[in-house]
């Protein structure tokens, strides 16, 4: 991966592509790429929809490579739900492909005329920006068709549905799966919004004729990797409950945790949880699916698997298998409990290309308002129609939690930096606290997951339900996830190389076999603190201070049930977390 | 004034008035209570529509007294429009009646039941607070009405109109005038909001038995009265221009100096301005209204008089005067030239209870956005009718620019700490920018008017586009403006205290002479100075940094006709005004 693609989109005589040696970014990949570039040419209180905002989208370090789960793509930027940096990764099959053509990172810059819609291609010969306004107003699926009907269904797509077109910052990235649907999303931060304001609805990639990446040490590279499968298949998570039930299995556990944040975080625990578990959901699709209602990855080079299809009642496809915080966001939250109505929603999220975490979050909220009643799945379908539609109303919740909450006056407003908090209550599972308020993303579970050792006893226990220990496991965690997603592996290798040395040994190998690099488990604390350290200067100088590290106020105040704890960890606390 | 009226309206069985002794905070009137009571009491990150925000009514130093002009009122609280400490003052009634009544402030505390709403009754023996639903959601035209028939017309009315009750970032606080009409507002930052949260619907002031409060030294302040009444007389803005144009006097003024904010802040003039300026009003009030229209003071005690009556086509009463501000939000900000529908605007503004000034601003986002046409005045009214009928799309501009313009995805909003910019466009009158960059309330041209040597050649000269002076200007004018806006004197007292120094000298004789201090300049200049520094302190605490005291960054890049100018101040410079 030698090379930057810029797409200068305000260029005088209409877009423009430059192809660019990596320079001074050699070396790398996902996060670390995408923050740097921010970090370095983007100043801090631009306006995110502006000319000096950049879009950039990476694959990791070795994605592209025959290494195992490495295909996770970042995309960064200002973003305009935070005002801070922002990374949001995704699965898809973009990154790998992308690794192969030798991109290290497209950058959207500049902001073309008014009213224009841009298609991009890039192929081994050729990167091409031509208009096409045809696409307007399109759904991320239309998308697809459309694209699999011109170029064939070996390339993959990034593209943006009506909400990033309408530049709402609760607007997603999609990017196209292995069967050629749009369905996993850079959801987080309105990142959608910023493609959106550079005029380009998709990028086609196409790595016809380009080869797997070769590492620099081709024997001792495929021996990691097979250590690496072999230590993910071992681990309990990775090997058999993500597979077998996908990341939905949380549903049950983090309900028995007392920390599920039910109708807009008033409650720990959803009575009726178990009709839209992991496990209601595996049988559901059996059911309906057969054969092909196995889990797969959403990636090519995934061993973990835990990607599903959902079809409706009448065995068609509907949508992939909704994940974990989608059925909590569209489900829980909004005290939903059928799952037919929880996957149409997650269809609807897909195809307008939105955030399902910021829309199942701004529901609660507009349910707490009082426009539907908690529960309501019929109503929750018509309002998430409403974004598509990109009336009034569809504008101010597919604008965010945060958004709502103003429009409508409700106080209880679940959001750091104005992104919404993810499905795990910090009263019940205190670290995730910590995490939510000191990530320079907001309010991010991915950013630092304590449920590991808070709830799932990996990588160590400490008690979910007091301060101790908090502010550490959330350091230590925030800082391995950060050089994670620079690699291009998915996160939830995680579980596996927090527990088992050797398999964090196997990764180090991997990378090193690959790159030619000699890096020990010190270099990726530093290289996680790092990126940390930029991502965090960036924001302060976007304005923020310790506080905008800070839970609302009623996570303070009022009592979760069944533990009946507020969010037990101190502001003073707080602010130690970057003390390193 | 011995004594603050505090309504808890949590208390355990229904809201609670005390009434107590001011106690430390003897000797404050005006923005220097209700600054220093948010400061000491207020959690600088709670939540603006929450329990622990309290909302601050306070009547000036010499407020109740016999000086002339001291009938401005002062609200504070934390403001849900930006986040910061607010005040926010208005003319009225209320003013000299409070003080009359020996209150320093009412102070609303806690959160009552959700959806409860009281009406606060003070009068000399009796203080109380009682429940009225009936007057859901009406109107302030129709609440003023309703209190009139019910306590008679020597009474005043402090009320919310529908936004407020809604909770929109954009309500206002709406104090009935010398002919018992709800048109006199405390506009800006939301204080509607807070109101609203409160469960405030209206407070009936009766001063009914109340002398005029006497001063300490009778001699002395009759004398002090005379020369600062004659010194009033003689200025020629507060002698001559605004008597007899009112503040629209100021459209061809600022047209004239290129710095009139047209269309979204895209052009330095408008066109067809004198179509709505001042002379062109009062001519035609004049033609309509007969004797009638008048001007007049807006509170007793006033001897500027700036104040007038507008009538419809028929001759029929339809709004106060509109201000300079208001014709300019409504007017030449959505390129609308015709006066009667800016009337009707100001009409509708001040019967939600809406700030005239984010309203305009607002609209003007949604123009730039595409929901309707530049100059399209019917088009405007609907908009602002969808605020009090409450739609999604009201409720969106109710809430002010900054939000219309997130919703929308416009890239150019004029708001500084997301209030909208008033009249005066930063690159035509530099000084001007420096009070919007770095005021503690957000863009708010009361806080420091660099009109006055920057146009107008009030107190001194400074080129208007020139960097060079207006940090210094902006500067001193806001330690001045803050020390007035503690006085309950109208803040146009400025021009003849800037320009005459013995005016100056019988405003510091007459508050010595009523209070007994012995006050000088320099005293003057240390009040204006600490509260400052106390709101400052308390944005600090709420999150904010210098990176907040910025303009929009289209200010610094598109040049404004005519004068091809963009803001010239630097940053370094503008972190300069409160270094004194």
């Amino acid at each position: 991966m030698d090379k930057i693609l810029r797409i200068n989109m305000g260029a005088a005589g209409g877009p423009q592509v430059k192809s660019e040696s990596v320079g001074s970014y050699a070396g790398l990949g996902g996060r670390a790429l995408t923050s740097t570039i921010i970090a370095k040419e983007v100043p801090p209180l631009c306006h995110p929809l502006g000319e000096d905002n950049k879009l950039v989208i990476a694959p990791g370090l070795l994605s592209g490579s025959a290494a195992a789960m490495s295909g996770r793509i970042s995309v960064g930027c200002k973003s305009p739900l935070t005002g801070g940096i922002k990374e949001s990764n995704a699965g898809g099959m973009a990154s790998q492909m992308l690794g192969r053509l030798g991109v290290a990172a497209i950058v959207l810059e500049g902001k073309p005329k008014e009213g224009m819609l841009y298609k991009l291609s890039i192929s081994k010969d050729k990167v091409e920006i031509k208009p096409d306004n045809s696409l307007k107003m399109l759904g991320n699926y239309a998308v697809a068709e459309k694209m699999k009907a011109a170029h064939g269904d070996k390339v993959s797509c990034i593209s943006i549905g009506q909400a990033g077109e309408m530049k709402l910052t609760g607007a997603s990235i999609a990017f196209t799966d292995m069967e050629f649907r749009p369905t996993r999303h850079a959801g987080r931060g309105g990142v959608g919004a910023v493609m959106g304001s550079k005029g380009v609805k998709v990028i086609v990639v196409d790595d016809t004729g380009c080869p797997v990446r070769s590492p620099k040490d081709p024997g001792k590279f495929k021996e990691a990797n097979q250590n690496w499968v072999a230590g993910l298949r071992k681990h309990a998570v990775t090997g058999q409950g993500l597979p077998t039930y996908g990341t939905n299995v949380l549903t049950n556990v983090i309900n028995e945790a007392g920390a599920y944040p039910t109708k807009n975080f008033m409650w720990g625990r959803f009575d009726t949880c178990s009709k839209i578990s992991g496990e209601t959901q595996a049988e559901t699709e059996n059911a309906r699916g057969g054969e092909g209602s196995a889990t797969h990855g959403c990636h090519r080079g995934c061993v973990i698997r835990c990607s599903g299809t959902f079809y409706d009642k009448d065995g068609h496809y509907l949508t992939k298998q909704p994940e974990y915080e989608t059925v909590w966001a569209h489900g829980g939250n909004c005290g939903i409990d059928d799952i037919d109505a929880i996957a149409m929603l997650d269809r609807l999220d897909d195809d307008f290309g939105l955030d399902t975490i910021e829309m199942g979050a701004a529901i609660g909220v507009a349910m707490e308002a009082g426009l539907i009643q908690f529960g309501d799945a019929q109503g929750a379908i018509n309002l998430v129609k409403e974004v598509g539609q990109g009336t009034p109303l569809g504008r101010v919740l597919g604008s965010g939690a945060g958004l709502t909450g103003r429009v409508f006056g409700v106080e209880r407003v679940p959001v750091v930096k104005n992104q919404a908090l993810p499905a795990y209550d910090p009263r019940g599972i205190q670290g995730m606290g910590v995490t939510y308020a000191t990530s320079t993303q907001g309010a991010d579970h991915t950013a630092g997951y304590a449920v590991t050792a808070n709830v799932l006893g990996v990588g160590g226990k400490v008690n979910p339900l007091k301060a101790e220990g908090q502010i550490e496991l959330s350091r230590n965690l925030q800082i391995a996830t950060t050089a994670i997603d620079a690699t291009g592996m998915c996160l939830f290798i995680a579980f596996a190389i927090l527990d088992q040395p050797e398999t964090f040994q196997a990764l180090l190998d991997l990378i090193n076999a690959f790159t030619g690099a000699k890096m020990t488990g010190d270099d990726v604390t530093a290289l996680g603190k790092n990126i940390l350290k930029l991502e965090r200067e960036f924001n302060h100088k976007a304005g923020f201070t310790k506080e905008q590290d800070r839970l609302p106020d009623f996570f303070k105040k009022e009592k979760l049930p069944p533990h009946n704890l507020t969010f037990l960890v101190k502001d003073s606390e707080l602010d130690q977390v970057y003390n390193w």
